[in-house]
């Protein structure tokens, strides 16, 4: 039959780009973790080939021609699908534009990383306008390419979340800043506040030695449930969570020896993002469907281990405990009630990644409002560093001293990564409406209670994890929740938790 | 100029295949030190897709007309008049066999494999036979494709070594019998063998923590002169050395709680492949050329470290410190000469991979006299095994139970690798020829006294190491010995040593 034999092809194709994939997965995990550090010049050329011929399996005539014949194929079933419609999005993204075009701009962002690099190390903005002027410039131009009819912006966040508009996004950080701009301010003038700063400080100077550190990462690693003979985890400079299929996943954590829980929220974190990929299908292995709904689902993933698992009251006693066997002299004087509040210290600060979990989306909304005015209203780059600073004072009521601290802490931009940053936030916010979800379908708590993270994940994989790219994020919501996404849950788990602790 | 374009093409191909290459080394090196258990389904398809695909590149009439052109052009400079004959080597090899054949012999190969894995467990050497018999049979026709003119076996040793023929072989290994065999009864009825076998025994039994060692061998790393940036140590089954370019190398050690000497000399000998690697002039990165200039060549280098240094009385004092240095508790009664004779202790066994320095040349020498019967005197296959117990028991004097520790210990035939063993010891040899050879021009007993492997290493490299591929092992033994290769350096080296210790 036809279509069997097209889909045999579609399959071959599709093994042999995950190849290329896994292979550049390696070598960037080789580099982050493991390779000698005068390495680079080789793995940048090893890289680079394989990108290059990864591209050219992917752009060339054969492959659209297969992709088309698939798409006016009738019958496909659901998998078979969702694997072309989800081949077809990469296929058209890459080649809606003009080959040049494309070289251009991968070396517009090779430059504009290292001139970023120095601009925020010299508090320079100035020298980074010219660049960031190319890139948003580039980005409009890719958009239009690939749907003229559709807002860019609308384009770009379907980038990290398919089918997702600003409508929806709109919605959400008016909840969030209707909701959390005042549990803020509740917070920073809270009396508890002070004390929570004190306790924080006196077990954070009490250091927590690398070894210890990492005896401890194990043993969350088994509470969190994780599969040792599918996944690993190894150390870098900065934490993230890699894969190639269900049966191989792997992330990084970091070691701070003056700030225990950085690294051990940090390795929830990861661990959720492992679990997702653990978790998905096999079936869906080496095909584009491997992969997260989208980066808010993946988000929620991670978000719901780390926040709403991790950083609960019921499942508190098992990480202070886990702590405790591995630092019994720096645990000594602190309880586990200490320990809940060390590990819900939230405070305005200015750098986004190392904000608390209550403040985190309020940096969020603000990337996104400034990124919305870029592509919707054509806001001048020279004008990114005011607007900035203002919203922080509004929305945090802190203003950045530096644009170092200020509009060029992250790195995105200087990639070309806009419309990126809402996901962050909205997965935080999937996470909120899961856990109440699950509340009404098994013993949640309870199973926090009892440390059994297992229990919880089950039903995770069950509504969530196994469907990989196989659905959309609202179907999934969908069929996890019973309703679209309902940014409600989110602020009133905040109200909620951060009115209990700082009353 | 149409010279500089051609040399141009030519260095982008071989940077392509070197993405290929650098990816295939990361697969397997990720799989074998670092990788999930479950995880092997994945990097299967990723390596079998990548060497496929590097195949297609090497074979492709583009890549052959190339290098016809750069092989009819006349006025190449010496380094990339190299990097072309040895290109066209690998091209030929690989492009003289029927692309079907090359096929069928795949498949025969990973099916073997499992065939000798399953008759090594049973004892059962009649099940391997029909493989071995395929694997012969394809070895040999290939052998003709490539040189029909030529005799097989010169065809397979050339494999190994460019340019190496049986002749050479032959009267090596008559050096050997004539002089080793001797040699190993001298020391199999000494007195001081039994002194030394207890001395084995009561060290071994100590027990040396998996911990320990790791920090043992990362001093041995810095005694040996290894430079950390661009070199680094992990754990595997085996130990084994790898490598991208001049600036990524990396190899194994594993670690044997009652085998300390096991863990020690790998570590030596695999830190030497890694030194070779780290010493290869960098501008031959990303060739042809980088690569030593044989297997005996390289074996030379992990040898001489292992043996000609790592065993040496002159600087058998710094790995006893070291040793002591993380060893305290189990060292209290062992001395310096104690270790020496620890170090060193000699006697038949079975397995090749175990042998000690003296007798390993000797079951090296069992194996090329088989397959050399094999490839031109037509031995059958069922006839191995008892002609594998007889030399045993001629040579060493020992005569196997069974074919698991006898004809089917070795995983080479089962991958159709036939010719490579010769490399072992006539690497082995080059290194006494070397050693011998440094004596003359530099203090090489007062390096090694000092503890100064860095002095010696700064020969070797000049003499042998920095050339890669360069030139053939007969050039540079003449550029450093200043004569062609001449085993009996190796057998007098052996008979001052061993007739020392066992007198």
């Amino acid at each position: 039959m036809k279509k069997d034999q097209l889909l045999k092809q579609f399959d071959e194709l599709e093994k042999k780009l995950y190849a290329y994939g896994h292979a550049m997965m390696l070598l960037n995990w080789d580099g982050s973790t493991f390779a000698p550090t005068k390495s680079v010049e080789g793995r940048s050329i090893a890289s680079s080939v394989l990108a290059g011929e990864q591209h050219k399996i992917l752009t060339r005539k054969e492959t659209g021609d297969l992709i088309n014949e698939l798409r006016q194929t009738d019958d496909l079933d659901e998998v078979s699908q969702a694997k072309v419609n989800e081949f077809y999005r990469d296929y058209k993204k890459l080649t809606c534009i003009p080959e040049k075009e494309v070289m251009e701009f991968s070396k517009l962002r090779a430059q504009s990383e290292s001139i970023w690099v120095e601009a925020k190390k010299n508090n320079d903005f100035a020298s980074f306008v010219p660049s960031l002027e190319k890139l948003i410039d580039f980005t409009k131009r890719f958009a239009k390419y690939y749907d003229s009819e559709e807002k860019p912006y609308n384009t770009l966040l379907d980038d990290y979340q398919p089918g997702l508009k600003m409508e929806t996004v709109d919605a959400f950080f008016a909840e969030v800043e209707k909701s959390l701009v005042p549990l803020n301010k509740f917070v920073a003038s809270s009396q508890r506040l002070n004390e929570a700063k004190k306790i924080k400080e006196r077990i954070n100077a009490k250091g927590f030695a690398k070894e210890g550190q990492i005896k401890l990462i194990d043993r969350l690693f088994e509470l969190q449930g994780l599969d040792p003979d599918r996944c690993k985890i190894a150390q870098s400079a900065h934490p993230f969570t890699s894969g190639a299929n269900s049966n191989d996943i792997r992330y990084t954590v970091t070691y701070h020896e003056d700030n225990l829980a950085a690294g051990i929220f940090a390795a929830f974190h990861e661990g959720g993002h492992a679990m997702y990929q653990l978790n998905i299908n096999g079936e869906y292995d080496y095909s584009s469907i491997y992969t997260g709904a989208s980066m808010t689902m993946h988000e929620s993933q991670s978000r719901i281990y780390e926040n709403n698992m991790g950083r609960s009251k019921a499942f508190n006693p098992y990480i202070y405990e886990a702590v405790k066997k591995e630092f019994p002299k720096q645990m000594s004087d602190v309880s586990a009630d200490d320990f809940y509040l060390y590990s819900n210290y939230s405070s305005p600060s200015f750098i986004r990644v190392e904000a608390d979990e209550l403040t985190y989306s309020l940096h969020v909304m603000i990337r996104y409002q400034i990124e919305r005015m870029i592509f919707e209203e054509n806001l001048p780059v020279a004008e990114l560093p005011a607007i900035w600073n203002k919203k922080y004072e509004e929305y945090l009521g802190i203003t950045p001293p530096t644009d170092t601290l200020g509009v060029l802490q992250d790195v995105h931009w200087s990639f070309g990564l806009f419309g990126y940053f809402a996901t962050y936030s909205l997965g935080t916010a999937y996470s909120a409406q899961l856990e109440a979800t699950m509340k009404e379908h098994i013993d949640y708590d309870g199973a926090l209670k009892k440390g059994n993270l297992t229990e919880i994940t089950k039903w995770l994989k069950e509504n969530v994890q196994q469907y990989g790219r196989l659905y959309t994020d609202d179907k999934i919501l969908n069929i996890a929740t019973g309703k679209s996404f309902d940014p409600s849950y989110y602020t009133k788990y905040l109200n909620d938790k951060y009115r209990e602790i700082y009353k």
